[in-house]
């Protein structure tokens, strides 16, 4: 199986050059500006396209239990719905339950996945503390190829993590070299302002975000972000969507710790008008936490990615159909929270970012694949167009447009948060593991095709992190005895 | 009863004018230029001193029962040593234990603090939580002239609140009119460093400052402002040490929220060279928390208080005795917190403040005593000089000069922290109640001449704050019927 | 000539308390809470109302020449409409033309007002520099109650300041105890701004806001912030109307620096959106410099006002007639600059920062009379409530409520910014000089009443910026010869 | 010619991984885990070591005239220098006189420059404006490789651009896709204090950093960022020194524009301690613009490189011998400004930076070579271990040590600013044009060996400037005809 993307410019984090790319058993082989056509190779011609690493969305939910059912996207769908977009792998969840063993719980999404159609990992979620999840924590580790650990500082009363929680589980992450993520908002105030919306007869989705203020968000970021730097550990902080998160990665960063910051592209593009719609169904579909902000957020946001605080972005990929959002009818905090967009996610990047100037093309490389690649210690394997690395590529047509719509989508959810949203800048072909999933003609994902990627321990930034431990070690004073 | 200041220049928060002032009953009855002198009043030559209001010391701990004993200083001598130095009021801490009444508590304070020479009030610290909390609060506020609720965030396993504590307390202070006050410091953090310093055989006091780096107090700091801001109460931030605390509270404050922020005289001055001092009783003798800091954290503070981000002086006075301090010779974390102060605060940010050109005069008694007046509802009757005011005033001598000693100082403590600091700037006269308590021939203070002063809720503040909150109160979304 | 003021709530800067005012010979009397009415003396009925310190409004243009012509508003017209509107003292401008002498300026605009109905000083601006500018600063300071000097950044080819006469003007002032202020615009960029904007065919108003962008007024607010703080010298910005001229004046300020800043009720209220209407004249009654602003900077402005970071409220009053603005048809660059808002000032900043709860009333007076009075030295005198000070105050009726329209104004200009503005909160009464100057039933301004008032040098503040460039005067190093 | 770099570990920007390196004809020609050793091929054995890009410096002044005189360092000394220290390329500076022809200026430097044993460019500084220099610009962009022009806002009298001729040359540049540069000091308020300061006796080289304080820096910095940022055009702030001018940077970069800051090895490790020393010859020796800053600066500035908030190190490399610096013995502003270090400026870095944990190895080749070469358009010629790129590498030897002295150097200069510094990981080989230049038996520096490296306009950062440039044009708003 050979691939010779024949004509196109290549465009990395790096370096945008005229080059083919040949691709055989699933890895580039030759990357240089004119190669030959071996006999049998499939030639895709790039002429006038940009030949980019494929996306990796660093935080989806596929197939996620919930209340007895499940998103209405499993692992084959949504990962075919990421072809469609660009998107070649993703890092989705595990996340057990509170007593739920982690090893248990991770051996159930494997399973889960195992339908995939593009490569996966998993982050496992850290929702309670005792001496088992602390030992299963080094048995992922050390032999799953897992290297972050998710900490929900949300959700009181269900899987939140508490301030004792949190210090031992990053602690335990600095010692097995993982990276602690975090989903940053108060659960305490959450919960708070949930009742007292209730009281006041506010039960509608307009009440959503008024329950999930920036500033609950912003002070959880900076705890989370506080407490690593005390330990002495990195954190990645999912899903920023306030300018106030924000601002606490960019303090936690100005003072030399090693922070990263994930934005969602709804994040970037959606603002909370929606909540105030008055179809409920519609604006209870843009239920999701954080929720969408007002728009001056959003500008702070795309001013994170250009001065690089924020690092990646995803999806939150998690989606629920009107039927599971109607079991929040009459109380806003009982409607699932989630939305979709792992298909429009480069797409609408690329028109809001590239088009408008705001980000050059190495920059979309960096932050829809290159940099989630580095800091999940996947670089150069993916992320990269060089020799070597796995053949998951997108051959990207700037001169294409569509209007993005819900009825023309491959996403399994009846609302796309982007709808009416006119875009420029498509994927021509994508291919994974070497062969092409998407073409013009359509999807040729194959289910099961995906592999479960490991990613190993003590990604680079920890080269940094461990000697700067080393290098403030506190020493006694001697004092003449008594 | 009657003294006529003469000859002075009266300097408030905001002037400076050519006055004398008349004194009788323990009140202030005539600021004028020129004032006869009335029969049997007796006569303070002020010429070439400033007349001010008494300082005023909003965080002290007088009595405080540990482990069995108490504090060196009792409510008498204390106030007795803050007359020397030209403090005339306190305002000290009941400080219940969990599930202690704070009814029964606020009793017992109240009875050691009969024997006090000056006027006197409480905070009352809420270090736990269930509906008899919340009833003693509304008693407290309504009956007994209590507008401020002190909360722990650190002492973990003895007198922390936790944020489901904090909110609920916060909440209740809005209700009331009654403003909350933080100990800011991540107590969880402080545990595990704690452990951690310990298990690697730092046992003396130089682990004290390792163990609440200055993260621990900004994380805490900013949690409890943003909190604050979410529930729409205004808060105030206690003894405030570190660069990044303040940094939360300009935050906060830059916001639009209502923050106010205390520094100790000693965070000002004092820097953590202290810790490493290879004397243990005089390391010890410093230790308390949160601990003093880098140089580059005074600096910081001074600019806070120049830039009206911090508005109160205070001394957190509490003193231990070589002995008690040695309690904690094999473990840092058993030796009692706690340093003195109220006896030479005022010289020293005279000396230190307005010699040195960071505050004008006019600062000076704003932030000696008419901010804490008002913040606490105390003002016009206490922090100024003005005619119906309680004649509490301090004449004070921009000449005179001394060198800081414990063996010259009424403080009953071993150690002074200042020792050694030349100070230029010094009390010649103190009145309290419009009676002389200090003069050049010693203290006059009388035992039980104190009064305890009631401070009604809803200082003006909380105009704006209720204001604000009413105007921002959410409506719901009006949806057509299913 | 007396007066009582009776029945009302005197709000001050400091306190709120219910007291009667007594006015004798243009000066307060009495204060007290029950005050009898002398035989003769006029009563005003102030039950349900505030006694508030008049106005001081410290950015005025009243009838300045222009292009052989003068603004509509004389000295008294202007002085009376401020009495309409609880104003009742301005601080206008001297502005010689570049090598006309300071001194022959000066008494040119004194001779214009005369005529003016209440008490008014005046800044004189620097406009050049050589020695006789220099001495003539020396004569307005120690002859003619001038303690304020004004430079403009902006208006290149005309009155600009360049960096050079600033330090040496703003050295000069800190020599006299003279206050330097600042236009912060960089007067280079919006040259260059100008041109391209016309070269680009646009030439309408909504041109303007673009050749003034928010960067222009930041960084010359910065830049004239940074020399003065280098120089030892406080300073004070004019007209801050965006988010980065605050961010400069929060930096100066919490580098301890003695930075003030004015911003004008425009600024908080109107946004950009009116230079884009289609209306050429409404477009064109709406130019002035700095220009109004996106919405978002009015929200910072208003945190500036509530963090203590903005001093003082003005309204650059300054009055041109639809016939003077035509002058820029075919030029945006010629349109004059200029509107009015003497009259609407207090009610507007009442209606959205008191009752919005954005200020309390304390911090309402502080900013519209006594922060101006004691920055330019003349507190206590105006700018308080207190026995000796000059009886100009207002009788506020916090229920009187009106809609603003330039069909209704004493102003004379055509267009109101205001206009159709609800507000809640109105002068009852407006008393000059212990005088009744506006009353229910209307003006009983005195053409000529007015007073010059003299500002006499080193106000308060430069007792701490002398002591500190004292302390911090640089020593040289002692070397052996050679 | 050939060499095969074998067993060593490849570090670049972006990865670390074991390969070696073939190098033939000046080139890389394979990157790779196990190469085979072609007949004739040199071997260099690098186990154990990093095989990183060769250093750019992108700052330095050899050969550079000064009053009659030139500095002691010429392009051939200068580059061997360089090459001891694993720096293989530089970037100099040609200086037209104030009313000299760019282009003889730059014909000039060329001339000098031929004796370079690396490769070199030149950053053209403007130091006027006519239409002369507007042309002479655009044919240094369009025929002589130049994509970068220097601008001092210092040095008042003499080479000072003032505003106006920043605008039109930043104007200019972005026309041009060449990035401006600049010094970033006040010019007038150096000249200021540089006066007062004299006044007042201090002449000695103590004077020296307070006549240019870091507020000098910070304004001058955030002046240039805002034009640029107001024009709509990239820059580039040299030899950062001060935190605020870094602030300024981080403002910039934090409002979305594309900002980059250099800091010099010097600036990192050296305080102003330096100038105070007793011996005048030693401080007179650091005499050097900006001045050596505070220790607080130091951290600070390395927090700017975690932080991606400065980009390159530099050396600003500038010698001149005791004799030269004694011209300034009775007068400061005399002393010849420049101090030295190209030799040392990676193993200071390295030592600092990356043995302390403050830099990963892979951010420690972002700062010293990769990130100059994207920023001055080089990469991936420059600045990268990667097939087709010059062969310009280091041999990093991690265990090897020395201690830095004047006594062993081969820079041209009697005093070494790092005098004593203990180092760990120095240069085992450097590599210019595949050719060994310094090997452990000492140099093999060839003279005039090195090429002029053309910069070709437009780099990527331009890319999203100009996109955003043109959707950002304004529009007219159309008005019905009178």
């Amino acid at each position: 199986m050979a691939v010779v993307i024949r004509g196109g410019t290549v465009v990395t984090a790096e370096e945008t050059k005229r080059a083919d790319v040949y691709c055989e058993d699933g890895i580039i082989k030759a990357v240089a500006p004119s190669l030959d056509v071996p006999a049998g190779a499939e030639v895709v011609e790039a002429g006038g396209c940009y030949v980019m690493p494929g996306g990796i969305d660093p935080h989806t939910h596929m197939e996620l239990p919930f209340m007895g059912t499940v998103t209405t996207e499993d692992f084959f769908s949504g990962t075919a719905a990421g072809f469609a977009g660009g998107t070649t792998m993703i890092i989705d969840f595990v996340i057990p339950n509170p007593k739920q063993s982690l090893m248990e719980a991770y051996r159930t999404w494997r399973g889960w996945a195992e339908k995939a159609a593009g490569d996966y990992s998993f982050h496992v979620a850290v929702t309670w503390w005792d001496d088992s999840v602390r030992e299963d924590m080094g048995t992922l580790v050390r032999e799953h190829g897992v290297n972050s650990f998710k900490h929900f500082m949300a959700y009181k009363n269900a899987i939140m993590a508490d301030d004792e929680v949190l210090v031992n589980s990053f602690q335990r992450c600095l010692e097995l070299g993982a990276i602690p993520t975090v989903h940053a908002e108060n659960g305490e105030l959450v919960f708070r302002l949930q009742q007292k919306l209730l009281a006041q007869g506010l039960t509608g989705p307009e009440a959503h975000p008024l329950s999930r203020p920036p500033e609950v968000e912003g002070e959880a970021a900076n705890r989370a972000i506080q407490v690593a730097k005390v330990l002495g550990v990195p954190v990645y902080i999912v899903h920023v969507s306030a300018r106030e998160a924000l601002d606490s990665i960019i303090r936690g960063r100005m003072d030399g710790h090693r922070v990263f910051g994930e934005v969602l592209a709804g994040h970037l593009l959606v603002d909370d008008g929606v909540y105030r719609n008055p179809d409920w169904d519609f604006a209870a579909a843009h239920v999701m936490s954080p929720p969408f902000r007002p728009k001056e957020h959003q500008e702070a946001l795309w001013r994170g990615l250009q001065s690089g605080h924020l690092h990646t972005t995803a999806t939150d990929h998690c989606c629920f159909c009107a039927e599971q959002k109607a079991m929040g009818r009459t109380d806003f905090t009982k409607i699932p929270n989630g939305t979709a967009g792992i298909e429009d996610r480069m797409t609408a990047l690329w028109t809001h970012g590239v088009n408008s100037g705001r980000l050059t093309m190495n920059e979309f490389v960096a932050v829809t694949s290159a940099n989630a690649a580095k800091i999940f210690n996947l670089y150069p394997r993916k992320g990269s167009v060089s020799v070597g690395a796995d053949a998951d590529l997108v051959v990207w047509d700037p001169a294409a447009g569509k209007t993005i719509s819900a009825r023309t989508q491959m996403q399994k959810v009846g609302l796309n948060i982007f709808e009416g949203m006119a875009v420029t800048g498509l994927p021509a072909y994508t291919l994974s593991q070497g062969r092409i999933v998407h073409a013009p003609d359509g999807s040729r994902a194959v289910r099961g095709a995906g592999r479960y990627i490991d990613r190993p321990a003590f990604p680079t930034v920890y080269q940094a992190v461990t000697r700067r431990n080393a290098a403030l070690a506190p020493q006694p004073v001697i004092r003449a005895a008594e």
